[in-house]
């Protein structure tokens, strides 16, 4: 349904559709957009463009005229700091320029914030409400919520397979099965994310330079046993870019790594993997708040064994590879039973070109 | 688009309708419905029940008083039939009740029909128009065009997988995969076929009766080594509605099987298999004008491999199996090539509780 121009829900989904427009680019900062309105009509607006750049709310403040801002509303999908961070906080902002009333989806989850913002407006006699769009606020600050939540990196994954879920042929062809833009579109997530992750397998196979569309993200690659080619295209495009993690027992093959490329060494485990939760430590630490696991699907399979994807998408075409020996999209141990397995939630589904691109939350 | 309720595609809809509520109730004839129209008003309608029953345009006519009929205009999604089988030739009740039009989805494939209704019709001075809703008219009868235009017969084949296109976990464990409205409407696609069709490794291992829900379908096992149970349910139930291919190295296991199932025996392939064409062959000269394939997961890929499926129907859950040794949904030798493999044309996708049904026309 189309909300009406002049009702809450249409200022509030104009904030968060100014918030969208840098999702990725602000990490490790939430992505904010903010709506000035007055007398039912928007007077200004603003969006977080970048860590270090000025907050939504204080952009949308200094783009107008402080005698339009009196009695005004803010409407903003993420309640204002309070902190003093790279900017100062912006609540003093809107108690300042004496706004009437604020409208917040959701409340900052940043225990620093964490409604100490709401708590002072309020004090200061500015009107304030939660809530609103609640749902999509949380979804599109879903990286952001589960840094501060979990202290933990977002993992999102993806797979392009065949109908039949196969993504290669028994030779290991696999280009293409989703169509051009199927793949570009799956590009362009990449942006969304501080890392690409991916097994060493894919990167000795593909020789991917794992490039983004408008940005140029981490490259973390799991190599246990540091097989990695010095002349791979993703080590000589942009070493300081890429993050391997490999088994200590590798140590004395490190000297063949090019300068600039990050490695850590840790113990095995029984079966010679290493552990995906304690990457995705060390990869929080180095202020990795989001990967983006792109394969294969030996490393797909190991991240759901360990319970770790947070959200995934499949891009499934039409064309069914079948073949006892092709390679199907997730492979590891896999679940015990169909009835305790894991299961994508909050499902969306659209087309792309032919392909159905699938997407969700799995729950364990 | 709704359709007017007074426009030609209408009343051919809903003569269409009328069709469709046989669909594999009528076999080896095709699915007719029939309604008769005078000024703009449906005034009678009609649809083949089943072989030996009246046929649509005919049972239609009988309903109402020739005063009525006369001048009146007849919408049938199939060229009426111009032969004696078992009932009167159509085309002469509708030029004996003095019809002022008769308008018409597609020809009638049989040779013996194919034109010469609709020739006969304009020679009595009957309008006649063709070509109206052809499409889903031609869908409607598919089984039927592909068994008068290539002599054989139709076959569909569904898989119920996870979304990463597993049919069993890594154990075996296959139940359940999708939920039980997806199921129940998978039984329900048995009634529109003449037989079901599955290797020996499912009877073994489910253990199944294949019933439809309101139509008891031949059952088509195929059991090279004639490994069948003879305690088999399937066997039980009802044994002159089971037809087995066995190969002709298994003939002196042929006395464990229960009398009135009826075993072909055949040459093995190179590989042991069964040829499966040549299987196809003797179903369509017993009067088995349309199988479902259920699988498994071998002969799914052996009937891919062969290029010999029609029609695909997919039941994909939201679950997500994983795992190096789950079974894929479709084995076999499988593509060669993701350029040049099988594909799902004329697309359909619907939701049944949280899964998708996606069903198609697969081209080679």
């Amino acid at each position: 349904m189309r909300k009406k121009d002049n009702s809450d829900s249409y200022f509030m989904q104009k904030a968060l559709n100014l918030a969208k427009r840098t999702k990725g680019f602000t990490s490790p900062n939430p992505i904010v957009g903010a709506v000035i309105v007055k007398n039912n009509k928007i007077i200004s607006s603003g969006y977080h463009k970048a860590a270090g750049k000025p907050h939504a709310e204080v952009e949308a403040i200094r783009k107008i005229d402080k005698q339009s801002l009196k009695g005004a509303s803010l409407y903003i999908n993420l309640e204002p700091c309070s902190h003093f961070g790279l900017t100062s906080p912006c609540v003093d902002e809107i108690i300042k320029h004496k706004l009437k009333q604020v409208v917040i989806s959701v409340p900052d989850p940043n225990p620093k914030v964490n409604g100490t913002s709401i708590r002072k407006l309020r004090k200061a006699g500015i009107k304030v409400s939660l809530g609103l769009l609640k749902n999509e606020a949380l979804r599109a600050n879903e990286v952001f919520f589960k840094n501060m939540l979990k202290r933990s990196t977002f993992v999102t994954a993806k797979v392009a397979q065949s109908l039949d879920g196969k993504i290669a042929t028994a030779k290991g062809i696999s280009k293409w099965i989703t169509s051009k833009n199927s793949r570009d579109f799956a590009k362009s997530l990449r942006d969304e994310h501080d890392a690409i992750l991916v097994g060493i397998n894919t990167v000795i196979k593909d020789d991917p330079l794992l490039k983004g569309n408008k940005r140029n993200p981490f490259k973390v690659i799991i190599d246990p046993s540091l097989r990695i080619k010095p002349n791979s295209k993703i080590l000589k495009n942009n070493p300081k870019k890429v993050i391997i993690f490999a088994a200590k027992s590798s140590k004395k093959k490190a000297k063949n790594i090019k300068p600039g490329v990050r490695v850590f060494f840790l113990d095995k485990n029984k079966d010679s993997t290493l552990s995906l939760s304690k990457i995705l430590k060390i990869l929080f630490k180095l202020g990795i708040m989001s990967v983006f696991v792109e394969g294969g699907s030996f490393t797909l399979g190991r991240f759901f064994d360990e319970k770790l994807i947070d959200k995934m998408h499949f891009f499934i075409s039409t064309k069914i590879i079948a073949g006892k020996d092709a390679l199907g999209s997730i492979s590891g141990v896999g679940a015990k039973n169909p009835n305790f397995c894991s299961k994508l939630g909050d499902l969306k589904i659209e087309k792309i070109d032919q392909d159905l691109h699938i997407w969700g939350y799995p729950s364990y």
